[in-house]
């Protein structure tokens, strides 16, 4: 159990405030190969095993369009995580750095974040690879990867202001 | 008003579920040039003006190595956009397309998502360019770029399972 949800020497918890300043819905539910989070990559990789993107209903129309891009950033709720470190010491060798400095699933607001690659697009969801979450875990958006995604709204001022 | 929250031709919207599956914690705000959304860029650029992210206590110890990093991936809270949309006309021309394949700010759950390039990091946040978002959107993570950060924890078995 020590693995899961401890704090190693040299972490450092804060008594965090209440999370209630916005409000997610779960728009999905993904499904990857590992059942339990000891067994989950570090970092999703592209040739990694195809996992299943469930997206729930009135959000399903959303897909349309996705089919363009061969790389999608999909963002995700890391539900099994910890919220209050703000130290952490991923080798467990008594050495830490601040949280914003780390990918660990251990966050105040713990949203994960990959790029996937699209391999087909279902009427109720993606299949992908390159995602490094356990089964089951909350989807809470897609988007088109930024280096694919070209606007197609009119520009506005902010688009031209160089330093 | 009408290019604030107006549905044009081709755009549907639903009855969403209540946001209730999870809760999210501003733990910053980020500071930039733009007071309206109608001026800020389509997208960020990282030649673009210098923008202040404040980073609020009890936080601002996990900002303790970023300074490792040129580039940070920044989630914000898009405060001010509807999350009803999932067909959308982004040159408002009568053709629509879902909302999964746009990087529009209005989706189920309005996270915005920019690459940020590290210009200093201060005790109470940093400053950096490649920000897209209006004065005072509420900042939720801080991490480094994927394409920099190698993990330091132990590999587990995912890491090495290919296709």
């Amino acid at each position: 159990m020590v693995r899961y949800n401890e704090i190693r020497a040299g972490e450092v918890g804060v008594d965090p405030p209440a999370a209630t300043d916005a409000s997610l819905v779960f728009i999905g539910r993904i499904h990857t190969p590992w059942t339990d989070r000891l067994q989950t990559p570090r970092q999703g990789r592209a040739d990694g095993p195809l996992c299943r993107i469930e997206v729930f209903e009135p959000w399903r129309a959303a897909l349309d369009g996705v089919e363009k891009y061969a790389r999608l950033e999909i963002l995700y709720w890391l539900h099994l995580s910890r919220r209050d470190l703000v130290r952490q010491s991923p080798a467990n060798d008594g050495r830490a750095r601040g949280t914003f400095s780390l990918r660990t699933p251990v966050r105040p607001n713990p949203i994960g974040s990959t790029i996937a690659t699209l391999v087909e697009v279902h009427p109720d969801g993606l299949s992908v690879r390159g995602m490094d979450c356990v089964d089951g875990t909350p989807l809470i958006d897609i988007k088109p990867d930024r280096t694919l995604f070209i606007p197609i709204a009119p520009r506005q001022p902010g688009d031209d202001e160089v330093a």
